[in-house]
């Protein structure tokens, strides 16, 4: 949670005259979004979202980032669309930042995800997958494969402070992947942090996917190991595998996974476990004393790792191989 | 700012079933506040606050602050309106805490206010003062004058840690004060906390008045020292006569202020300097390190307090004695 940036009526009074969206009724700041901040307005023309962006996000990102959720909700994704302003832009300056103004989604993210939220987020990440095919730009991920041994390094002095036995266990299993990535699965624009609080829903159906300040392209099967791993895990660590079936045969239905990519699976979880272990890890050791915002707990996804680690084939999560589970 | 609970939407949404506002569509942490943790909702019927009252909240209080905001509301002030439940109720219970729907009031606080926002708050204090008269609750204010003294004594010690002197300053003016605090000024329900950042404006006028959690029963002309204090100096410290004027006779307007007022302001003016100084100093000397919510800067209270220590009359703050200056 944050707004780091205040910005004056006057200011945003300014920036806006240069949209269409009416005139400012009231704006708050939003406790949620760690890397920007972020305000509700309200307009004579209705609700919308501001961002501004924080140091941490690469500018130069920023039209990936609004462009693909132009493309996709262009194709009917049920994700923000950025508001373009008279001029045609959708990237704007406010109180010395990047700014945006982006579509306000109805909708609640739910704290206690049921298979029917499972089967809708399977249903819609997949319907993601394929929109996002002829989506021209492409953005690396940072956080891949590549991208874990420096953070390992970062944490790996420190780790069995958090648990003893931990350093050896980020050692070889990040040598593990490293060593067995595949290379061949298809790939594609993954959104790659569809965690619950960044899927809106209104009663049972699914209003909104949002934040797609991690998306990039990358292995699109890795994407759903990161769903699986965020979603179909209980408060008590145990995997709930009516969850996960919900979810993977929602996503078969409109993206059937092939035989490789079912494979797979649960190399790419241990994986998905790696990447949220290890930048949970470094956030948790480098936490200033006294801050306010409590670290979330790597620990989650050692367990998770473990968890993986113990699954012979996808029909561990409850998909049948080469076919739909009814 | 702060969100400090969060709130599912299942218990949400059971919470809002005794109410008449429409089905739920949206909520979001606010990030202000810093007593509370605030919603903004957005249901089929409208836009809405909620508000978890978190420890630092007297729950005793509560029905003085509702009922308050209920009565200025129901006699024109522009202030948000608890909203009743269907049992008559405007406090329940959500997330383990006491808890309130209010209306959502639309505007947006100046950053920099002009003479016009300061005449209008001098226009609805003086307003919200008379329509106090007949509230029949009473709340003693517990940071006025008998209040003060603890506040320095936590604080004297490392005083001069944040400027050389100001131990002495303290001490002496508290002695002054608590000797001098007039008792025959006319009192009654003052909002004690109207900065600028609780006062919502559309264009120039005045939209609300909000944040009612500090009001209690005290000397009138005192809830209009602290605005004085609030809104009438620049950010360069200086005094701005034209902002003063503007209020004290926006406020006479409405409500005249009596010989014996005058004469006091420049007295509460620096009694409400005090009180703002000494709360501000012990938040001060007690941020813990690294905590992200930087604390308001007391010195800014310190030089408002020499310069009211300079002020010979009324006549200093644009106001001719005894009558209004055009």
């Amino acid at each position: 949670m944050a707004v780091y940036t205040d910005v004056s009526a006057d200011e945003l009074a300014g920036f806006l005259a240069a949209y269409d969206i009416g005139d400012l009724l009231s704006y708050k700041g939003i406790a949620e979004g760690v890397e920007n901040s972020n305000f509700l307005l309200h307009t004579t023309k209705g609700s919308f979202f501001l961002t501004l962006y924080e140091k941490r996000v690469a500018v130069d990102d920023l039209p990936f980032f609004l462009g693909l959720m132009g493309h996709l909700a262009a194709r009917g994704i049920t994700c923000p669309q950025p508001v373009k302003n008279r001029q045609g832009e959708a990237l704007g300056r406010l109180a010395g930042r990047p700014a945006a103004i982006i579509d306000f989604l109805e909708g609640v993210w739910p704290r206690r995800p049921n298979a029917t939220h499972c089967a809708a987020l399977g249903d819609v990440l997949a319907r993601m997958h394929v929109a996002g095919r002829d989506f021209p730009m492409t953005r690396a991920n940072a956080l891949s494969v590549a991208g874990w041994r420096p953070l390992f390094e970062q944490a790996a002095a420190r780790a069995d402070e958090i648990q003893a036995g931990l350093c050896h266990l980020l050692a070889s299993e990040l040598d593990h992947l490293e060593r067995h990535w595949p290379r061949d699965l298809p790939r594609g624009v993954i959104h790659a942090d569809a965690f619950p609080d960044n899927v809106l829903f209104l009663g049972d159906r699914l209003s909104g996917i949002i934040d797609f300040y991690f998306a990039c392209n990358d292995i699109l099967a890795y994407d759903v190991a990161i769903c699986v791993n965020a979603w179909c895990f209980e408060a008590d660590h145990s995997f709930n595998v009516t969850k996960a079936r919900a979810l993977l045969n929602a996503y078969s239905r409109q993206r059937p996974l092939s035989d490789a990519e079912q494979d797979a699976l649960p190399f790419l979880a241990r994986g998905a476990s790696m990447r949220f272990l290890l930048t949970r890890l470094v956030d948790w050791l480098n936490v200033p004393p006294g801050a306010l915002v409590k670290p979330k707990d790597p620990l989650e996804y050692a367990r998770k790792l473990r968890f993986h680690q113990s699954v012979g084939s996808v029909r561990d999560y409850g998909l049948a191989q080469s076919g739909l589970v009814s």
